[in-house]
Order: structure tokens, then C-alpha cells, then sequence
């Protein structure tokens, strides 16, 4: 029930933020195509945060699929999640609007480095309550994803001051780590057990 | 219990879709009526994305009504969708600030088609989990409504180019082929067992 | 199920709503409390649109509660009701902007009869599914609220274009009637059978 | 079942206004750090608004568990504490724009108190239809928490007119005091029982 209610309000909270940043997109000044090439950066980081914060979603769901009470430890450290998670249309925006300048793809970096590690302190709290042989516990054991994305995320902020796109290069490749070889597992596992399995190996590795 | 979550987040992503629309809206400038004429093309394009969103969610309903369970591809054909879905509030304000010119007419269409593409992806990843006996396979079988949609969109992008009010019209009747024969079905299968019958039929349609 | 799903969507229209309403206030030009006063109309349209759509909110959840399914019908006719309510905001600010001058006072109350007529037309799909014996049925036998909403709104609208505050006055009472006679009735059938009892027979009158 | 969908309004709104509050955070001008420079006060009191709508939700969250059933009383006095809550984000911006001006400062506070004592109100309306040995109202017996915050909000107000950082600074510490000694009640409790017994008298203390 409890956990219910987290999820509920989680739910809410990041189907609000994929959704509240289409805002920033405006309404282009004309009619003609031409219109719309001022907004192809602010297009593109876009669909890059609408995609993280699907995978956001997306192993918060399966994270909290295999847990089975919260406590007050864990509320607080889901609502510090959210509240990196809330800054990421703010550095999208800046991002974007500004066609990857050197600050501010770095200032997105580092909303992504604190969400990263807020996803962390999630699920550290959790196996504190589920126990050190619970599902999340030794599923996390070879968290070897969440363990690169952190510090590709660092290594990408230093990179942005010089140069950015290859930041924003470095942000595109640790969103596509996180679904990419999910599908290759899901393949091999077979088309009936596959599927699960791999949601449940995939659950609590940090973005 | 996942298809619970994956239908919630979508409810919340396209209940915030179909509302913040009304903020392009915005408050027009006077006091008498002549103030709403400009308004007129955003709101009547406000009513078109209000419906279409309103039929999507609708089908999405039904469609996950008979699903069973989801796995990691139906979670992303989802995201997908919903992707797709997060730019109309963007195509509506562009084609009605506007007042239908040429391009951003078309651009509507381009968003209508990719995702109706994109619900007929999801709707092909749940067959493949449920199975070429499901139900949501065997109702999928005579999906003539949703062959024909994308098809309206795909004629309705160069049709737009030359007669923006023309694929107006032909956006306005893609919607109302999903509604209103819906209604003659379930008036003919009686009060009673009609309602249900017409549901389960509508199910898997992709608009 | 079905009708748990329509229930969350509606709860999440509803409350963006609500919430985006407050977007309208926007900040004070000055730090100073002059700078409030112009704001006020906002605010005074604002508490009267939050008391309304709580009170939507509310019989929304009574009437719900009563049913058992829902079908394509009502289905259609509750998004139709959310169409209207989606309307509120702009009507609200275009009437508080304007410090509620005619024509826009006249604009709120044309929306405030379009929901209202929604709902009636929700209520009948529902007795039409439920039959004439149900619960909600007889429940509406006695409709005195339901019936005087409507004819209170349409007297409003003219009013408004002569004596926009004596409309706003009607507003008003209109949604003063729909709580304040509850909690007599609830007060006279005591605590512990009152309130539910109440809850149940205010269900499905119409605002 | 009723509850549960007043737990599902109260999430959706608190969720919304948590989140639209970061639009007022506005895309900086420039693309240097310095252009961060004239945001600090807005964000700074983003986090203030961000964690005093955390602890309503997880206060909340706790009271609505320990109670049973709502009635008509219980579901206005809780729309009365989501009205007051949705003029947070209102606040927030007013004061944070202007670097914490005194007045601006001083209606945060306003803002805060009318919150808590609506909080109240419900934790009341709760106690009543729950009945004096009910699980909320012992509970509620050493609420020194909810008794200190409102009196320190009452003060903060003449505060913030002549040294508005100084009422700033009461702001925080009323957010301290609601998650910092829990953690030691916990950590005292142990890492097994204590959680959820923290928890469960954490509950229906008002902000």
C-alpha cells in the first residue's frame, strides 16, 4: 500500500516532467520550414531527456517491483531522486535554447551526475530494508551499467567546456547502454521466460 | 500489478497532454467578442488534438484491457508512443497560431502518422507477448479503421501543402470514424450486452 | 477496472486543472503589498474556479461510486465533461484579467452551463447502463440542485453583460449551494451514519 | 476505495505542484555561470518549496494510512489543504524573484501558516469520524511538532518585514525539524522494527 502510493506519486511526478518540457519546444516564428531549424537543438535535447527520464521510469519501475515495504528512509531518498530528476527540463532548456554551449552541457551533465547518484543512495536504501539476500541485493551485485554511467557522466562535465557535442555525444551513448543490450538479452533468453527475466535483471542497476 | 503501473503513467502523461494544450490558448487581448476571433483556429484546432488524444487513450484503454503482462519491449513500444503523442500539443499550437498555413498543417499530419505508427508498433509487441490466439490477436484481424488512418495521415502531409483546410478535414474525419460508428454498433447489439461487445470489439483498433 | 481507470484519468485531468490555474496568477510587478491589488481579481476568480472543480471533483466521485461498469457511452460522455472543465482556466483567467468585465463574465458562465450539461448527459449514460432501479437512478429522483444549476448559470449570462458582478454573485451561490445545505443534512443525521449517508444521497445531482 | 482515490487527487496535485514550480526557474539569460548568478534566490527557494511539499505529501501519505474510511467533511478539508498548498509555487516565485524582499517573504509565510492549519483542520475532521481511541488520534496526543511549526510561521512573519533571511532562516528550520529528528527516532529504533514504528508515530503530526 505504501509502496503503492510512492510509485503513484513517482508515476506523477516524472509523467509530468517528460511531459511539461514539450512547453520549452514554443511555437516556431513562421510558417515554413526554416521555422523550425532554430529549434532543431532544443528538439534534440529533448528527445534526449525525454528518453532518460524514460529509463528513469522505466528501472524505478522495475527497482520498486522488487521491493515489498518502503520506510521513511526510502521516501526521502525517492523524493531526493525526483528533485535532480525535477532540474533536468531546466538543463534541457538551457541546453537547447542555447545550440550546446560549453556551461550549460555541462550544467546538464551535472544534473544527470546527481540524479545518477541519488538513483544510488534509492536503491542503497533499499537493500538496507530488503536485506543483503533480497532480489535487489543480488541483482545489484554486477550493476556493472550503473556503475560506468555515473562516470561517463563525470567525465563528460570537463569534456563540455571544450568541447560539447562530444559531451552530448558521451549523454546520448549512456541512454543508449541502458536499453540497447537489454533488447540483445531478451533475444537470447527466448521470447516467453526472456522477457521477464531480463526486467528482472535489469531492475536495480542505476542510470 | 507492471501493467497497472504502465497504464497509470500513461494516463498521467496524456491527462497532462490533453491539458496543458488549453494554455496555448492563452487570454485574449480585449473584452468583447471580436478578442476571440483570433482564438478561433487555435481553439478549433484545440478541439481536434482534445479528441484525437481523448481516442488514444480511449484504444489504449481497451487495448491494455486485454493484455495480461507486459515485458521490457511493450514498456519502450509505450514510451514510443507516448513520445509521439507529447509533440501534438506542439503540432496544434504551430498549425492553430497559425490559422492552417500550409506547413504547419502538414507537420500535423507528420505527428498523426508517426504515431499511429507507433500505437500500431505496441499493439504488434502485445501479440507477440500474448500470443497469435489472444485476444488481442484475433480482435486485430479485421482492424480496417486502423489500416485506413495512417493511410488518411500519409495522403493528408502533401494535401496539406496546397489545401491546408482540405486535411483539416480529412484529420477531423479520421477522428470521427472512431467515434461514430462505434455508436451504431452498440445501438444495434442492444443496451445491455451491446456496450460491452462494442468495447472489447473497438479493443485493438490503432487510430 | 474499467471504470478504476476512467476514475484516475479523470483525477488527473482534474487536478492539472486545478493546479495550473494558479500558472495565471503569475508573479507581482513590486515587493510591495500594492503590488497584490491588481491581482486580486485573479485570485477572487481563482478560489471561485478551485471551489468549482473540487466540487466537479467531488460529485464526480460520489456519482463513480455508485457505478458498477462503464462502457464506450459514458466513457465518451466523461471526456466530453472534461472538455468543458478544460475550458475553466481560460475562462477564469479571461474573466479575472479583465476584472470581470461583461463580456468575459458572460464567457464563464457560458462554460459553467456547458459542464454542467455534461455532467447531465454523464449521469443519463450512466442510468442508462445502470438501469432505472439503480442506486444512482433513484438517487437523482429528487435532483433540486441539479436542476437549479443550470437555469441559475443561464440567467447569469445575460446578467453578466449588464451587471458582470451581480454574475459573479450568482457564480457564487451556485457553488455555495452545493456545500454549504450538505453539511446541515450531514450535522442532522449525526456523525457516524451521517456522513456516508449524505455522501450517498449527494452522489449524482449535477453542479 | 474512496480513500484511496482522494490519496490519488491529493498525489496528483501535490505532484503537479512540485513540478511547475521549476518552470518558474526560467532559462537563464547567457551561457556562462554568471548567468546562473540571478536564479540562486529562485532556486534556493525552490528547494525550500520542493522539501516543505515533500513533507506534506509523506505526512500525508502517513495520516490517510492510519485512516479507515472519508467522508464529505474529510474530503473538503482536504481540498481546503490542497488550496492552500497550491499558492506554494505562487509564493515561492514572488520571493524568490525578488531576493527575498520583506514583503514577499512575509506572505510565504502566510502562505505557510494557512497550509498548516488546514493540515489541521483535516487532521481534526480525520479524528472525528475516526473516534477518540483511534490510531490518529493517540497518535496526535504529543504532537509537539505540528504545535511549534504554525506558532514559528506566526513569528517568521513580522520577522521577515524587517529582517526577511532571518525569517528565511525560520522556513528551513521548520523543514529541518520534520525530517531530522526522525532519522535519530529511527536509527534509535533499529534498522527492522524501527522504520516503520517511526513511521507510523510520525504520522498525523501537522506541519
Amino acid at each position: 500500500m505504501t509502496k503503492g502510493r510512492m510509485e503513484a506519486f513517482s508515476d506523477g511526478v516524472i509523467a509530468i516532467l517528460i511531459t511539461i518540457m514539450v512547453l520549452e519546444l514554443g511555437v516556431p516564428h513562421g510558417t515554413d520550414l526554416s521555422a523550425l531549424v532554430p529549434l532543431a537543438p532544443v528538439l534534440v535535447s529533448y528527445v534526449l531527456s525525454f528518453a532518460n527520464l524514460a529509463i528513469y521510469w522505466n528501472n524505478h519501475h522495475h527497482l520498486l517491483q522488487a521491493a515489498h515495504r518502503v520506510d521513511g528512509r526510502i521516501l526521502w531518498a525517492n523524493l531526493h531522486l525526483l528533485f535532480w530528476l525535477s532540474l533536468i527540463p531546466f538543463g534541457t532548456a538551457w541546453m537547447g535554447e542555447n545550440e550546446f554551449a560549453p556551461i550549460p552541457t555541462a550544467a546538464y551533465g551535472v544534473i544527470c551526475v546527481m540524479a545518477a547518484v541519488a538513483y544510488g543512495i534509492l536503491v542503497r536504501a533499499l537493500i538496507a530494508r530488503e536485506g543483503p539476500n533480497s532480489v535487489i541485493a543480488t541483482a545489484i551485485g554486477t550493476d556493472i551499467k550503473g556503475r560506468i554511467s555515473p562516470v561517463l557522466y563525470i567525465l563528460a562535465i570537463p569534456v563540455a567546456l571544450a568541447l560539447p557535442w562530444l559531451a552530448f555525444g558521451i549523454y546520448v551513448f549512456v541512454a543508449l547502454i541502458w536499453f540497447v543490450p537489454d533488447r540483445r538479452i531478451e533475444r537470447r533468453l527466448g521470447p516467453e521466460a526472456g522477457h521477464d527475466h531480463a526486467a528482472e535483471a535489469n531492475a536495480p542497476r542505476e542510470p
